[in-house]
């Protein structure tokens, strides 16, 4: 699948539409003393659900409400600047792109002297239960990802 | 950055040049109930410590001798069938091409059945200790990923 | 709650009811460069899963059938030697009591010096579903752990 | 190794000595739906580094100087309530003590309305570096733990 952003559109966004600040954990870093590449996925993952939380979409009662799921279809993400224990990061969402039936958000990781440690993008697509098979966005979901809540 | 294959040519490899027999764990789902995306690539990451392995690059010496790393500076994958808790996958690395300073490698992963999973891709570049500087891909690494192996 | 087995007898168990061989990953070292000491327990864990599968209980199925669980009430570890990325290790169940409606199996993880890394122990409790009450262990659960299949 | 801390002791500790809270993530959950059992110590391992932290010790720069380490010994959880996605939850450490090379700390997990999820706790010895070999404790981390820091 092709990506929906260009790094360098991350790269130099203006501002972010969310931002989450978090630390380094011990156990985040691998073998090479560096953050373990597909924890900058966790990152963005746990920044999706905030930013959807803070937008009203409660990811765990949507999911237990069990009409649709939005898994992921692409991933892609450029590493620019070691991330190690203790540091203090910010990870912020970029840019959101809505589809009739796949969104994408762009992500990137600052560090807290400003140099990005990466940048990345997820494409989702809404799916039924059961069945897994494409449907459009539901209403609440499209509403929180445009910004245009009630 | 840009990607060093397409996902085409990763998913319609014939064959592959390692390829890791795996059962999904427990713990990989998520809330969902399917693998969490970023699990993924901890696939591919063990895929790539095993297929170095196997060419006689042991990465727990090499990191321990302590003069170059090969950390990410671009990964990317694609989803293509969701897998859940105790499926058998297997972890293919069907492409590698190798550069000056980088190299990249490209993975299918694929289900009991043939149908695949996801595919994805990793670029690295060799960097020296201390500075984490670019630097040419050394000698043992570049025969290995080449299969040059004396 | 107090524990089913003594360090002593896990430690000094002759022969195990199953064993497991794995390797140390890339990603389960800490900061401090040692395996993140709860990881322990996802090796014990990945026995589980694997030893009840060799008894005759599949446990993504059982899961799936959705008339009882078995979460843990009880867990502790003991730490004798540290474990490094690339340590070739074998997680051994070594005891297993069965009760009424709980069960505790033990554990012990050898290097392949033989030297005992750490031996640890868990206990379930079977639970109905809904409700998450306790209920007498199913019979093929208890003939499982008990080893006496039809 | 025996314990520390009885069950009860946690449990009706009253107050704190230090607390964390946090939200169950997406991926902390299994394939039966609750909170992976291993989970529950990386809560109580990310509450150590900010306990230490908030009591004058910088355990990535700890680990930096590289003088000695803290590894655990022996570590034990008792689960008396499931956690699931989503979840608001407090990680209290409710006690400490301290001997000549082992310290010894206790935690106790609150869901938002009070109930206890878990109680667990660790041993570390002091080790030295090179070598591995137990150490009195250093000052500064007596110090720390004894909450007398200068």
């Amino acid at each position: 699948m092709s990506r929906a952003f260009e790094s360098e559109t991350l790269l130099d966004a203006e501002g972010a539409l969310f931002s989450e600040a978090r630390t380094v954990r011990f156990q985040e870093v691998d073998a090479a003393g560096i953050v373990f590449y597909p924890r900058v996925f966790e990152y963005m993952s746990d920044a999706y659900v905030s930013f959807l939380g803070a937008r009203g979409i409660h990811l765990p009662k949507a999911i237990e409400a069990n009409e649709y799921r939005a898994p992921l279809i692409h991933v892609e993400a450029d590493y620019r600047a070691p991330m190690r224990f203790g540091d203090a990061i910010h990870v912020d969402v970029v840019a959101v792109t809505v589809g009739r039936t796949s969104f994408h958000l762009g992500y990137r990781i600052r560090h807290a002297d400003g140099r990005v440690a990466a940048v990345g993008q997820t494409s989702h697509v809404c799916v039924g239960i059961p069945g897994f098979r494409p449907i459009p966005i539901p209403e609440e979901l499209r509403a929180a990802l445009e910004n245009k809540m009630a």
